[in-house]
């Protein structure tokens, strides 16, 4: 019975991702579901990405938490669009699924919008397992967490296109083994691309938005370019 | 349907856990949960709490994790009784339950053991959940998450016993502003104990030992003091 279950609801969460993908590129947004542990720099790194891509690219924020709005104030600043999901009324899951992203697509207004970043819940485990109907999964891994976690979360790695490995800044004072980070990466997902930045200083994030710069236009119907 | 079945799956958990929970108080054994984020430094804690109770109590540990036993193996070391579960055969699950540490008791030697040590999943969420049994729920927060996660992850500080706050030798590197973090605390849970501590330095670890060994000796049953 519990099998059944769980997998209906797998089924119909696939069913409204693929319903948002469409929507999605009926409009020409391109959408990036950012998932990563709690602190390790995701919302920093939205603030550094809408600084740098001011006059360049449009976005838009869905911010998902378990409880409170602090990230989207934080966001809002830009004056762009941001939705706050707060999942604890869903008795506070550990993770977005395609109908939450569903309800906040149908409160966006999509008229001169871009891009749209999809920031899920801080989590190394659930969120991996639920397709919102984004077009790309990155992951954000601090140095701080250890060189070890994507042997011990292989999944969220497995998944991912992108792993941004953050707070570059504190390798030095946490006495990071980068080659063995990487090299752990490398053995759960062979093919994924890498980025090192810092979203707090800046360093290495040019790489993160000339990346996104670059995705957006190969997605662009080409009537669009 | 699904809420009949979550329901049920918590009542048979809940049951589990109060069998655990005689199992350990039987056999005279002090039963403590730690949970906290990916990389928040909860196995070096346990490698601190090992090395300073060594002579004091005698420790076993159950360790959870989704995938690989490099956490075992870095416990292992200290010649105790180390069990590694893995949650990935059990769908990757991001917590442990229950039945997990019945089948772990069933392993156990139990004879010269004060303490047993459960490390849960690095999760922030969904272990806040799950009672295993255990007589006190810790939660390990790196000053490197930042001081608004209390607020953000409600469940697991209001649930918990203890919060240590650890890294602290990170603290002026990152800035963290304490009050704001211990005041995010209380906020959540006004009654919760924090201790501050760094397991890599060990500074601030003996606060966290004394009242291993006092909490011990409290719930000793009185004809075996």
């Amino acid at each position: 019975m519990r099998i059944t279950v769980l997998e209906n609801l797998m089924a119909a969460n696939q069913n409204t991702a693929a319903e948002n993908r469409r929507t999605l590129a009926d409009n020409n947004i391109y959408a990036v579901n950012i998932m990563g542990s709690p602190g390790c720099g995701k919302t920093t790194l939205l603030e550094k990405t809408l600084e740098l891509l001011a006059g360049k690219l449009r976005a838009a924020v869905i911010e998902g938490d378990v409880s409170t709005t602090l990230d989207a104030e934080r966001l809002a600043r830009f004056g762009i669009q941001v939705v706050q999901i707060n999942t604890e009324p869903f008795g506070g899951s550990c993770h977005l699924n395609a109908r939450m992203i569903a309800g906040s697509l149908s409160t966006l207004d999509f008229k001169d919008l871009d891009l749209l970043f999809i920031e899920n819940v801080g989590n190394l485990i659930c969120p991996a397992e639920f397709d919102l109907g984004e077009h790309e999964k990155v992951i954000v891994a601090s140095v701080a967490e250890g060189e070890e976690k994507p042997l011990k979360y292989p999944l969220m790695f497995r998944r991912a296109d992108l792993v941004i490995i953050n707070k570059m800044d504190l390798c030095d004072r946490l006495q990071t083994d980068m080659r063995i980070l990487i090299s752990n990466i490398r053995k759960v997902n062979p093919s994924v691309q890498i980025i090192e930045l810092s979203a707090l200083t800046g360093e290495g994030c040019s790489l993160w938005i000339d990346r996104l710069q670059g995705n957006f236009s190969a997605f662009q119907e080409p009537e669009g370019r």
